[in-house]
């Protein structure tokens, strides 16, 4: 059997009471890498502070691992039970589907269990979940790669009075250009999108494309390390947005489609112009 | 201090560990009914369950009480530590924003609890979460009030190519027409929309348009007690799904947009043609 577990936003006190039965039973635990190095603190402690309350070991699966050898992580789940570890849902913002196709391939049984990932724990800053239209992703800007295919996609959820979840470019573990060009792959440090990045960027292509999508006095919400105790969200125009220093990622970011009176009294609580205590107090709606 | 804490889709096991670890701190623990009488089987011994497992009694809180006697929760929250127990999460599909705006004006300390709620977990059946375009809620039909709002909304993901999450109308605690002009509040028994009715009302609703929204051939997905150990997930033709027992609610429904081969691969696994254990067994992806 192959269990894939969702462990939440926050900490390990996020797994659900099934997931960590599940865990514990398992004779293998591998754990995603690539947004959980940075959520768990994996990189300060954070591994074995798991490790302790599954009672087992935990081996971290980066995107090669899982890309590229995924069956050495599927085919005990033949004949043993294997957990397979993701930050959020198994199938939020990052998905697996692509490990749940292949072990079925195999004959595999898969269990799934669900937790909170950011595509519906955003709902907390207010605005309803059912008047989102498509999740765009932001990918870092370089000299010569500015790709701004997102910006219809903003525009038509505007044109529509849809709020837009942008998810925000993670880099982890990307090959260096420089490495790739002598053939032998060397790593970058990671990189993670600000809110303040994505703006600069949105507002960029706003500027070449000219459609009026958004600008500057759009009303937006950013978030911080959604879902954790030093979560921080703060609903302003992307202007005041570009000011606010939101700390260490993940962030993202959402552009306000048209509102409801409620949605309004939710977002007023976390506007700029409030004490700033009440946008940073302990995951506080 | 209010905790609000999401209780994931399927039994009492789906709370996480700082859900659970709150509960137990607190002194008054109150549970919303319009969707847990059904997701935990209230009704079946589900609520001694959870009694047992936070070591509390639950008050459960129907949606009248929500609405009219929110202070008599709330109050309490100023001088002590309550609970306010949700099926989901706290902000999906029902949401429970107006109880977070009137304890942040009564100056009580929010805190929230993610979980899993059917606006991410539908992710399990492989269509991509930031694919969707706006959910629509599609309400039972009466012989004088059959509103189709939702049709246009439908219509503007499938010109995107987006898919769509239906979720379908729940009807608990509804005073009858007959006692409401008798001025005295006699219920209805509860109904909740089963897939062949929400599927009914659509075709019907196509028929009278007449956009091409959809028609008997459009694919979709059914979904049945999602999340829960006896779930059934079924992709088929709106035409292939009406013949399909889904058995005891909740029900949603997702219409399917255009579609990335990995999204296909997923849904084959669930397609009618396939042996039907896989389209029940447990939880499984």
């Amino acid at each position: 059997m192959l269990y894939i577990i969702g462990l939440g936003l926050g900490n390990e006190k996020d797994i659900t009471l099934r997931g960590l039965e599940a865990v514990q039973k398992c004779d293998h635990v591998y754990m995603e890498a690539y947004t959980s190095l940075l959520s768990f603190g994996l990189s300060t402690g954070g591994l074995s502070t798991l490790e302790k309350l599954y009672g087992k070991p935990i081996i971290i699966a980066d995107r090669e691992m899982v890309e590229e050898k995924a069956d050495d992580i599927l085919l005990p789940a033949l004949t043993s039970d294997v957990a397979f570890l993701v930050v959020g849902d198994p199938f939020g913002a990052t998905t697996h589907t692509d490990l749940v196709v292949r072990a079925k391939t195999l004959g595999i049984d898969v269990e799934v269990v669900h937790n909170a990932s950011v595509m519906n724990a955003v709902g907390v800053c207010g605005l309803q979940l059912y008047r989102y239209g498509e999740t765009v992703s932001i990918p870092f800007f370089t000299d010569t790669w500015r790709p701004d295919s997102f910006y219809e996609r903003i525009k038509k959820n505007r044109d529509l009075g849809l709020h837009t979840l942008c998810l925000l470019d993670i880099k982890v573990k990307e090959p260096s250009l420089e490495s790739l060009s002598r053939g032998k792959k060397n790593y970058e440090p990671p990189r993670y999108m600000t809110i303040n990045t994505a703006i600069e960027q949105l507002l960029e292509i706003e500027q070449n494309r000219g459609e009026s999508a958004y600008d500057e006095d759009t009303s937006c919400v950013g978030f911080a390390r959604l879902g954790s105790a030093d979560q921080m969200i703060v609903a302003g125009t992307m202007r005041q947005l570009l000011a606010v220093d939101f700390g260490t990622p993940l962030h993202c970011l959402v552009i306000v489609g048209d509102t409801h009176p409620l949605e309004d009294e939710m977002l007023d609580l976390y506007k700029l112009e409030r004490d700033s205590l009440d946008k940073k107090d302990n995951r506080s709606a």
